[in-house]
C-alpha cells in the first residue's frame, strides 16, 4: 500500500497508536493536538510544535516570494502554539535548498521568518542548512509557553462554537494567484491587476494567503484548534477528540465581502471555499455561550455533525478538507 | 550569488549575524552551538535542536533501509543534545514524502525512529506529514535537559582535547556501501559479502554509518561538540568559539583496526577518512588534563591549529570537512 492510498489521516492515526503509548516524566500531552505540552518543572508549561512548507505542495515559487514563504512559516507555527492557548517563544529553522538557490532568495526568506517571529514575540535560536536534490523544504520548530494549555478535547454539549475571523479567504487568494500565475510583492506595497476584480477585493485575499497572521488565543476556551485544513475537517477533529458532536449554521459562517466578490467575478464555489478551503489560520474554539468574544457559528451537541442550511434544513457533514498524499506524485 | 558559491559556512555566519542580536527572557544561548539553551524558569535548562536528513544528500535509498534512516535521525539529534552535556527528552518528527511512498517503508521508518529515541530515553510527542514532489526529507526537532550546558566556547589553554571513540569509521562504512550499491539490513542481523573484506571488518563500519549511536556526554568538559562534519572542521569550530588554538597528535588519533583493514583492502585514503570523514558522532571535548575519561588527542593552545605528524613535524591544518552546497545541483 502506498501513502496515496493510506492517506494522511490513516497515517496520522497509525503514528499515534505506534508512538502514543510512550510515557515520560514531564510529558503532559503528546501526539495528536496542535502542539505537545511539556512541563519540565511545576508551573509554566512548554508547547512544542514543528511545521514544514514543501515546494510543489505547500507553495509554488511561481506564486510566492521568499519573504512571503518565511513569514508564512513563522505564522503557521505560531498559529499551532496559539491554538493551544500559548505564546510563541523560541524557533529553530531547517533550510533544505538546492545549491543553485540564490543568496538573495535566502536573505529575503530570512527577512520574512524574522519579521514573522518578531510579530509573535519569538526569536530564532537554532537550526541547520542542508543541500537538496529536489525542491525547497522549509521546516520550523517552535517552542512556546502556556499557563493552561487548551486542547482539542474539552468541548462540552451546550458550548458555543466560535471562529476568530472570516473563512475561505486564503483559498480564494490562492485561486487568484493561480489564475494570475505570478508572485505579487505585497510586502513591499506592490499591486497586481486582474480582469473583473478590483485591488480592494484582491489585496486582502492575497494577503490572507501569502502572509497570513496567526490569531491571538481567546480566554475561556474549553477546546481549540487552528483552521489550517478547512472548517469541516478541523471541526470534525475537535468533535472527535472531545467525543462530542456539533451543529453549525450556514448563515452565521463569516465570509468576507472580498471573497464574495471574487467568487462572483471568477465563478468560484463559495461553499467549498469557506467549508473546506485550508490555510485560513483562524482559531476555532468552544466556550460556554456568551463567554466567547468572537463569531458564534454553532453549538456543541452530544453527537453527530450537522450544518443547518439557510432554509433550516439539517445536513450531515463529513470531514472534507485538505489531505496530503491525496494526489498523484510525479 | 548562489548557495553553491556562498557556501554553508558563509550562510551560517550570515544567519547568525542576522538573527543573533535577538534577546528574549529565558534565552540563555541562541544560534551557533549544537543546540539552543532555554531556561523558562530558574533551575533545569532546556536544550532545543533540529536536524534534517534529505534524500540524495544525507542518504541514498540505494544504500539505506528506512529503519536505518529513522534510527540515524534520532541519533544525530540526540548527539546534538549530548554535545551540550544534556539528555534527550521530547521529539517531533516531520515527514515530507512522495505520495508513492510505501506504507511498509513508513512503518519501518517509524520503527527506527522509536527504537532510536527509546535508546536515549526520549519520546515522540508531535510532528506532521506532508506530501513531497521531490525526494524524501526527514526532519526531527528534539528537546532535552541539561543542568549545566556545555558550549563550544569554553576551552582553555592547557586543557586536554578528548574524543569518545575511533574516527573515520562512518565514512569508511559509506565507502563500502557505495561500492556494494545495495542496502544491508544489519538491524535484522543480515550480512553482506564483498571481495577482499571480511564481515568482521565490514560489519562494524557499516553499523557506524547506518545506525550510529550518540555517545553519552562526559563530566568535567569545558567545551564540547559532536563530530558530524569531520575532526578538523569540528575542532576548528570549537577553537573559533573558544578563541583559542589547538595542537593534536596524529599518533594519538584513534583509528579502528576495521577501518585500517578496509582502507588497505579498498585502497582508501585513511588520513582523509579520520580527519574529514563526517558523521562519526563521537564527542570531541576539552577538559583539564587528567579529568577527561576518553582518548586524549592533543591540547588547547593560545592560538593556531596544528597537527603534529608521526615524525614530530607541526603542520597547520585548515577546516576541511563536509560542506553543504559544495557540489553541483541538478
Amino acid at each position: 500500500m502506498r501513502l496515496a492510498d493510506w492517506g494522511e489521516l490513516g497515517l496520522l492515526d497509525w503514528i499515534r497508536d505506534r508512538a502514543g503509548a510512550a510515557k515520560k516524566r514531564g510529558l503532559v500531552l503528546g501526539i495528536g493536538d496542535d502542539a505537545a505540552v511539556i512541563s519540565p518543572q511545576p508551573g509554566k508549561k512548554l508547547l512544542f510544535t514543528t511545521d514544514t512548507l514543501a515546494e510543489g505542495v505547500h507553495f509554488d515559487l511561481k506564486y510566492a516570494t521568499p519573504y512571503q514563504l518565511g513569514f508564512k512559516l513563522a505564522s503557521v507555527n505560531a498559529s499551532d502554539i496559539h491554538a493551544m492557548g500559548g505564546s510563541a517563544g523560541f524557533a529553530a529553522f531547517e533550510l533544505t535548498a538546492p545549491a543553485t538557490t540564490e543568496k538573495r532568495f535566502v536573505e529575503r526568506l530570512f527577512d520574512g521568518i524574522l519579521d514573522g517571529l518578531a510579530l509573535y514575540g519569538a526569536v530564532l535560536v537554532g537550526g541547520n542548512v542542508s543541500g537538496s536534490r529536489g525542491g525547497l523544504v522549509l521546516t520550523m520548530g517552535l517552542l512556546g509557553y502556556a499557563k493552561n494549555p487548551v486542547k482539542r478535547a474539552g468541548a462540552r454539549p451546550g458550548d458555543g462554537i466560535y471562529v476568530t475571523g472570516p473563512l475561505g479567504d486564503s483559498a480564494g487568494g490562492l485561486e487568484i494567484l493561480q489564475k494570475m500565475g505570478k508572485p505579487v510583492e505585497i510586502e513591499k506595497g506592490k499591486r497586481a491587476k486582474m480582469g473583473g476584480l478590483s485591488w480592494a477585493d484582491m489585496g486582502p485575499l492575497l494577503k490572507r494567503h501569502l502572509i497570513p497572521e496567526a490569531k491571538r488565543p481567546p480566554k475561556n476556551a474549553t477546546s481549540m484548534i487552528d483552521i489550517s485544513d478547512g472548517l469541516f475537517l478541523d471541526l470534525a477533529r475537535v468533535c472527535k477528540e472531545s467525543r462530542r458532536g456539533a451543529k453549525i449554521y450556514e448563515d452565521k459562517i463569516p465570509v468576507s465581502d472580498e471573497l464574495r466578490n471574487a467568487a462572483k467575478a471568477l465563478d468560484l464555489d463559495l461553499f467549498a471555499l469557506w467549508s473546506a478551503g485550508g490555510e485560513d489560520y483562524e482559531l476555532l474554539y468552544t466556550a460556554p455561550k456568551g463567554k466567547g468574544k468572537d463569531i458564534l457559528i454553532g453549538e456543541i451537541i452530544p453527537s453527530g455533525l450537522y450544518l443547518v442550511d439557510r432554509e433550516g434544513g439539517e445536513r450531515p457533514i463529513g470531514p472534507s478538507g485538505w489531505e496530503h498524499f491525496g494526489y498523484p506524485s510525479p
